[in-house]
């Protein structure tokens, strides 16, 4: 069975009668779940998550895109958090059964509807079509407001739709990406560079792992600190290299990990990960989970 | 949602196409997946996985021995493996979302409708009513050949049914447990007693953990040793406390544990219960896995 994720941001957060016919285009397709909602009418923003096979989850995100096309006018809207268009940031995320390459597909499907739209479409991340549109920071730099004057430059051309500029719908930005741990480790310490340093050890800018992003932070309150991370890619650095690695720079400050929390959601392939790598198991296969007899 | 797995065994390994009409009253059940079935024809036998919500499972499960009962003939019955009846073991393990009192109770009701049906039944296991009938070993000693003698006795007046030799069907034998475990550790060192020594410190019989059975033995040809067990609750006797047991042990002798194995199917209670202990995770939630909401 395929599974593929998708967590569409959109640029309605105060009125919830309008957020709930969004949402209702995603609920009435059979076979897509909706795992969770919520608005922040400080941000005038919400962000949803369903997940469901791959073409049943386009159909839901085209429904809930044009749904959303339809009620919101950019023109009037301002929020506190950055944002490009009515249908903001669209990403699809491989959870299970498929490869990157066949969300990025989908992606690509979804940029083409809303291009035929009129509405400008730009790719990030596995789905840019250019390096310097990996970065969703980078594409959505100036906002909504800067759009009219990156419209009319060639390096902004859009990847589907008109290089014009919409008043109504702004530009949308689509894509697909691994799905992302977020993993804190408590450490037993009040001495919170111990958290930096060993934050700096496992980050990738600073000569970490390539795919763990990572801060050292003190928990207020608690005697304690933490290094908190976003690990982006759990199969080509798993969770338990990771852990290992702050483990031994732990114990070079005698300090001990005294607890760990994973924050939201999670896919069964990373649990398992960290079930073969600490019981040394060379050949498990997945389906021995009873479990996933009934997820095919 | 709540998974109950059984895992009948019935005298009949010979006929394939009797074999099929059995199982086929499996498959009609709607919401019961069938994930294995193997006959041996030297054994004479017959052994069906399944799984699924309790009703359907316990209706899919009299459907099969009603069938069973039909087609197979115990007065002509010859294999190699101990037996007493055409529905010879008839085992319910809950699996996920489900207390054993539940499995329990199940058990109970196949076994009124098996007495029913004029069959002697006996409760084993978690299921049994007296000390004497926890193990099937000690029910089925003499087997189908005993039956005549043993329905005289008071002592082995059956549960459900009446106290008379049926012919055709002998007696069935149904209960609930936990699931098994099958997971080896693999030594690197050819000295076998080594891994006997160690096989001693996991095992209930010889001190070790309750819920382990487990023996030392040599892998031929591969230079190497085997602790190898079965773990009969993993919520009570976890593996990862069995698996840092055998490597202290191990420790003791110089001896590196090469790799492990699970064989054959294991819940994925236990996958998750292996990855919060080396993560030391205290608050996580199953409902943080992703798939999860596909399996609700």
């Amino acid at each position: 069975m395929k599974v593929l994720m998708c967590v569409p941001n959109i640029s309605e957060g105060k009125n919830p009668d309008a957020v709930e016919r969004v949402i209702d285009q995603v609920r009435a397709v059979m076979g897509v779940k909706l795992l969770d909602y919520s608005s922040d009418p400080t941000h005038h923003r919400s962000v949803l998550t369903y997940l469901g096979e791959p073409q049943p989850v386009l159909e839901a995100t085209k429904a809930m895109a044009a749904a959303a096309f339809d009620l919101i006018d950019m023109s009037t809207h301002h929020g506190a958090h950055p944002r490009m268009g009515a249908v903001d940031v669209v990403p699809f995320i491989p959870i299970r059964g498929m490869e990157m390459e066949e969300a990025v597909e989908i992606s690509w499907y979804f940029g083409r509807f809303v291009g035929e739209m009129g509405i400008p479409v730009y790719y990030y991340e596995e789905a840019a079509r250019r390096p310097e549109r990996v970065s969703l920071v980078d594409i959505r730099r100036g906002g909504y407001e800067a759009l009219p004057d990156k419209l009319g430059q060639e390096e902004w051309k859009p990847d589907e739709g008109p290089a014009a500029f919409h008043p109504k719908s702004g530009a949308t930005v689509t894509g697909a990406r691994f799905p992302l741990i977020a993993f804190n480790v408590n450490l037993q310490t009040e001495d919170v560079s111990i958290a930096r340093r060993i934050a700096d050890s496992v980050r990738y800018t600073k000569g970490g792992y390539r795919f763990v992003r990572a801060m050292g932070l003190a928990l207020e309150g608690e005697g304690a600190v933490q290094v908190s991370m976003n690990l982006i890619h759990y199969i080509q650095t798993p969770i338990p290299r990771v852990m290992d690695t702050i483990r031994a720079e732990a114990a070079r400050y005698g300090v001990n990990v005294t607890g760990c929390e994973v924050v939201g959601p999670i896919p069964m392939g990373a649990v398992v990960e960290v079930f073969k790598h600490y019981l040394q198991l060379h050949d498990f296969a997945d389906d021995q989970i009873i479990e996933n007899a009934l997820l095919e």
